[in-house]
C-alpha cells in the first residue's frame, strides 16, 4: 500500500523562515494569517489529504470514469470526498470575501493544491479547474454573471471547466472554428467540439461552469477573433435555482495513460446558450488571466507527485534488504541490510528530495509574488512581484513539471521491479505526472514564453528583476551560515546572464532552438537560489536544509554549465538538418 | 493508427559500412553471411515484422494476459504469429547448426531482435528468453539435455524462461531461498516460490524449459551456493515425447504499468523435478553466461521502443499543422505549417534521432565484439574482442536503456496532448519501455558492475581496449570526411580518461556514488565515437549521417562535462547526508 504524509513541517518552514510572510502582516490577504491561523490551515488540509483524498488515489486509478447516456460516472467515494473537501471550506480558500471566500493568498491555496494533488491527483482536478474558472469569471465577468456563479462555484456547490482546445487547435487557438451566434436575448448560441476537457461532465456538483472560446460571426481571423462565453451545463434561473439542461454534452472520455479518476472529455456543443465574458474578440485576453495562476498551479502537481513518488520510494528503501553497504555490513544480526545504505540509491533519494523542497521554495516563492502583485503597498513593489511572476510562471510550469516526471521515474527505480507493478502504487505516479509537462501549453511552449516574450518584455526588465532578486540574497548571505554556496550560486548567475544575453542577441529561430535548455537554465538556477536561502534560513530551526542544500550544488547544479554552453551553440544545426520541412 | 517500418536501411549501412563485416569474411558464422543473405535477412525479418507483429501490438497491450485454472492465455494472435516467426526459421537464427540452427552471429540476431521488440515488445519476450535459456543450457548443460532440449527451443517449438528473482531476493541473490533435494534417479525436487518470471507460463509453445536457480541441502550460504537446474513443465520421454505435467505452476500475473501482452508471472515449484546443469553451486556463473548477452538485448529493447516512438513522432510532426515557423509561414496556403518546422520540435526529434541511430550503432558494435571474441583468428583478437564486449555491456544496457525512456516520452512530448491519451499509440512506448532500465539487473547496478567490477579487471585494461579503439578511429578519421569531429571526440576521451582515473583512486562508497555518472559519460563518449565513425563511413553512400553527427556534438556530448565535473566529486556529501541509514 501506498503510503503519503503532508509535509506541512516543510511549508511552515518556507512561510515561516523563507518567505517571512510576517513581513508582509500589514497587508490584505497577509493580514489575517496568523502564525496560528497558518498552522491550522496546514495541519486541517493535512488531514483531509490524508484521510479522505489519499485512500481513493489507487482505486480511482483502477475504476476510472465512465460515460452512459450523457452521464459521467466517476470514481466511487469521490463524490463523498469532494463533499467533505466543501464542507471543510477549502473551495473557497483564496475565494473574495463577497463570495463567501477566505480571501487568503494564492500561496496558502498554492501549498494546499500540493498535498491534494499528491494525495489524489485525479480528484484535485475538479476543484482546481474550478479555481481557474472563478478567477476568469472574477476578473472579467459582468456583475450579474458574478452575483449568479461566483458564491456557488467559491464554496464548489457548482464546479467549473475550461473549453479552449478542438481536435485541429491545440497550441495554435488561432486555428479554433467553434461558433457563438448572438440571440434575441443577448445570449448566444454556441455550437462546436472542443477535446481535451478536464472534468468537463461529472455528478460531483449540482451545475458546472463551461468557459468556452468561440468566435463572433464578425469575428477577424487569428487570435485576435477569439470571444470568451461562460455555458452552464443547466441554465440559472434569476432566483438562482437552476433551469434547463444546457445544450452541451460530453460525446465520449478519452482513454490515457494515466489521471484515470479524472474524466477529460470531447464536448459537443449544439446550440449551447452561452455569455460574453468581458469585451468581443478579447477572449484569449481573459483565458490568460487565469492560466498564469493555472500555470503555477501545474508545476506544483508536477511537483506533487514526485512527492508522494519520493515518500514512497524513502519508505521502501529504509525497508528492502538486499546487499551490503560500500563499507560492508552495516546491520550485521541481518542477512543484508537496508537498500538507502547503496550510494546509487541515495544518489536517487537526494536527487528527487533536492528538487522537490527546492521546486517547493521556487512555486511558492513565485505565487507569494502574485499576491504581493495585488497586495502590495506601492505600485513600485507591485511592479516588482508581477514582474518576477510573470517571469517565474513558465520556468515553474515547465521545469517543476520535468521534475516531477524525473521523481516520479527515480521513484520506481529505487523499487526495482516491483516499481514497475501495479501493486505498490509508484507507476500510477509516473503516468499520472505525464500530462504536467504537456497541458496547459507543453513545456516547449513555456520555455518559447519565456525567452520569445518574457526576455525581452519592458526591455528585458524581468530578468533584470530575478537577477537582482538573487543579487540581494548573496549580500543578505555573505558571512551567514549559508556563505560556503554565496561563491557557487554567484558563478552560477554570471554564467546564466552571459547565456542570455548571448541569446538576446539572436534571431527567433536560434532562440527557438536554445529556448528549452534556457528555461532549464532559470530553472536549475532559480532552485539553487531557493536551496541557499533555505539553507540560511534553516540555522534557527530545526530543519536540516543544509545537508540537502550541499547535494543539490555539488550534484544539480553543475548541469548549468552544459545547459549554457548549448544555449549559445543557437539553432543552425537544427535548423538546416534535412529532418524535414524547413523554411 | 501507430506506424512502424523496420530500419533495414540503417542496419545495411552499419553493417556493410561502419561494422565492415565483410573485413571478417574468413571467420565461422561471418563466412556464409554474404551482403545478398544479409539483406535477405533484414527484409524478411523486417516484412515478418512489420505484417505479423505490430498489427498485434497495441491489442497485446489492451487485452493482456490472464490465468484461469493454472493456464496462462496470451493476447489473441499472439500465437500465430509466433506460429509464422518460427516458421520462417527465425527462432534458430543464431542457433548452432548442430541444434538445426543458421549459427548466424549475435549482432545479426541483435538486429533482428530490434525490429521484433519495436515491432511488439511483449511478443518478442517469448523468443528473447527462449534465446538466453538456449545459451545457458548449450553453454553448461550435459549433453543428455542438450540433446533433448536445444533441438526444440532453437526451433521455437518450446520456449524457455530463467527463475532468478523470489520475493526477498531480487538484485541480492544471496538471499535466495529454493531448494533442490537429490532424488534418486539423479534427479532432484524444487521446492520454492519465484516472482517476475517473464513468459513463465503461457500456450504459446508445446513446452517451457524453466532454468531455476535454487540451492542444494549441503550448500554454503551466499551467491556460492546456488546451483542452476533445468525444470521443464513437462517431462521429456527418452523418444523425446512429452510425458507428464511437472510441478511447475503458475500462482498469479502481475499488473504492470505495460508490456501487458507478457505474461509476467509469480510461479510455484512444488517438487517439480528438476537436472542439475552444470557444477553443483556453481549456478550463478552458468547464469551469468547467458546475462551479458540478455543485457545487451535489454539495451536494444530501450532502443527500440524509442524507434518506433521516434518514427511515430516524425510522422505526426510531418502531419500535424499548428502555428508558423520562426521565419514566418512555410506553407501560405495552409492555415498553418507541420510542427516540425518549429525549432524546439526539432530539437525533441534530433534529440531522439542521434541518439537512436548513434546507440544502435553501439549495441551492434558491442554483438560483433562478442562474436568475435568466439569466432576471432587468434587470442590475442579474441581477448580484445572479449575485453570490449565486458567493458560495453553494462553500458549498452543501462544508457540505451535510459535512451528508450527518454525517447519515448519525447516522442509523447512531439503529440502533446494526443501523446497522453491512448488513441495514438505513444503513450504505450513509454510504459512498455521503461522496463528496460530495471529487469536484467537495475541500471544502478549495471553502473556499478561497470565501475565496480570492469574498469578494474586485469590491472584496468578494458577500458585501456576502449580507448585504444576510439584512439585508433581518431587516427583514420583525420583529415577524412569526418575530420570536424577528431578534436572534440579527443578532448571528450582527454576528459573522460581524467575523470575515470580520479574514480580508480576513490574507495567503494566514493565510487558507487560516481558509478551512474561515469556509466552515462562513458555512453555519452561511446555513441559521439559511433557518430564521427558513421559520419566517415557515410561519404560513400546516400546515407545523410553528418548533420546529424552535427547535432549530437554540439548538443548532447557537452554533457560529457557536467558528468565528468560529478563525477569528480565523489560521494561524501551523498554518504554523510541524514536521509537514513548511514554505515
Amino acid at each position: 500500500m501506498p503510503v503519503y504524509k503532508a509535509p506541512i513541517e516543510d511549508f511552515a518552514f518556507l512561510f515561516n523562515h523563507v518567505l517571512k510572510i510576517q513581513d508582509h502582516k500589514h497587508l490584505k490577504g497577509f493580514d489575517e494569517l496568523t502564525p496560528d491561523l497558518l498552522e491550522a490551515v496546514l495541519e486541517g488540509a493535512g488531514k483531509l489529504v490524508e484521510e479522505e483524498f489519499f485512500p481513493l488515489n489507487r482505486h480511482g486509478d483502477e475504476e476510472g470514469c465512465r460515460l452512459e447516456d450523457n452521464h459521467v460516472y466517476v470514481p466511487s467515494g469521490f463524490a463523498e470526498a469532494y463533499g467533505k473537501y466543501c464542507e471543510g471550506g477549502w473551495a473557497s480558500l483564496t475565494a473574495d470575501e463577497c463570495d463567501g471566500g477566505q480571501a487568503l493568498p494564492h500561496m496558502i491555496g498554492g501549498a494546499v493544491m500540493e498535498m491534494l494533488s499528491s494525495a489524489n491527483f485525479s480528484l484535485s482536478l475538479f476543484p482546481l479547474l474550478s479555481h481557474s474558472a472563478y478567477m476568469a469569471l472574477k476578473a472579467h465577468a459582468s456583475e450579474d454573471i458574478r452575483n449568479a456563479y461566483l458564491p456557488k462555484m467559491a464554496s464548489g456547490q457548482w464546479t467549473g471547466t475550461m473549453h479552449l482546445t478542438e481536435p485541429h487547435a491545440g497550441t495554435d487557438l488561432a486555428l479554433l472554428r467553434t461558433k457563438a451566434k448572438p440571440l434575441d436575448d443577448g445570449s448566444y448560441a454556441i455550437e462546436g467540439t472542443k477535446i481535451f476537457i478536464t472534468c468537463g461532465e461529472h455528478e460531483l456538483a449540482e451545475n458546472i461552469i463551461h468557459l468556452v472560446l468561440a468566435r463572433l460571426p464578425d469575428a477577424p481571423e487569428g487570435v485576435r477573433g477569439i470571444s470568451l462565453f461562460v455555458v452552464p451545463k443547466f441554465m440559472v434561473n434569476e432566483d438562482g435555482s437552476l433551469g434547463d439542461r444546457n445544450q452541451v454534452f460530453c460525446a465520449s472520455l478519452e482513454k490515457k495513460m494515466g489521471i484515470h479518476g479524472s474524466p477529460t472529455c470531447v464536448m459537443n456543443l449544439d446550440g449551447a446558450k452561452g455569455f460574453l465574458v468581458g469585451a468581443p474578440h478579447q477572449g484569449l485576453k481573459s483565458m490568460f488571466t487565469m492560466m498564469n495562476a493555472a500555470r503555477l498551479f501545474v508545476g506544483i502537481q508536477g511537483l506533487s507527485q514526485a512527492e508522494v513518488a519520493y515518500q514512497n520510494a524513502h519508505a521502501y528503501a529504509c525497508d528492502r534488504l538486499q546487499g551490503r553497504g560500500p563499507r560492508g555490513a552495516v546491520d550485521e544480526h541481518s542477512a543484508a541490510d537496508p537498500i538507502i545504505v547503496h550510494p546509487d540509491v541515495r544518489r536517487m533519494l537526494l536527487t528527487q528530495k533536492s528538487q522537490i523542497e527546492g521546486g517547493r521554495a521556487l512555486a511558492l516563492f513565485a505565487l507569494m509574488q502574485m499576491d504581493l502583485a495585488h497586495a502590495a503597498d506601492n505600485q513600485e513593489e507591485r511592479e516588482e512581484a508581477d514582474d518576477l511572476t510573470a517571469f517565474l510562471t513558465p520556468v515553474v510550469k515547465a521545469h517543476l513539471s520535468d521534475i516531477g516526471s524525473e521523481g516520479a521515474n527515480l521513484a520506481v527505480q529505487c523499487f526495482g521491479g516491483h516499481g514497475f507493478v501495479r501493486e505498490w502504487g509508484v507507476e500510477q505516479f509516473v503516468r499520472d505526472t505525464r500530462i504536467c509537462q504537456i497541458y496547459e501549453g507543453t513545456n516547449g511552449v513555456q520555455a518559447m514564453d519565456l525567452v520569445g516574450r518574457k526576455m525581452n518584455l519592458h526591455d528585458g526588465r524581468l530578468p533584470r528583476r530575478f537577477f537582482d532578486k538573487i543579487t540581494q540574497s548573496l549580500t543578505k548571505m555573505e558571512a551567514g551560515p549559508a556563505e560556503e554556496f554565496v561563491a557557487p550560486l554567484h558563478a552560477g548567475v554570471t554564467k546564466l546572464q552571459d547565456a542570455l544575453a548571448q541569446l538576446a542577441t539572436m534571431d527567433l529561430a536560434d532562440r527557438g532552438a536554445a529556448a528549452y535548455p534556457a528555461m532549464q537554465a532559470v530553472g536549475t538556477l532559480s532552485i539553487a537560489w531557493m536551496w541557499a536561502e533555505m539553507a540560511h534560513a534553516s540555522t534557527n530551526t530545526n530543519m536540516a536544509k543544509i545537508p540537502t542544500a550541499r547535494f543539490y550544488f555539488q550534484q544539480i547544479l553543475p548541469k548549468l554549465d552544459y545547459l549554457c554552453q548549448i544555449i549559445g551553440h543557437g539553432g543552425q544545426v537544427i535548423e538546416t538538418h534535412p529532418i524535414g520541412h524547413v523554411a
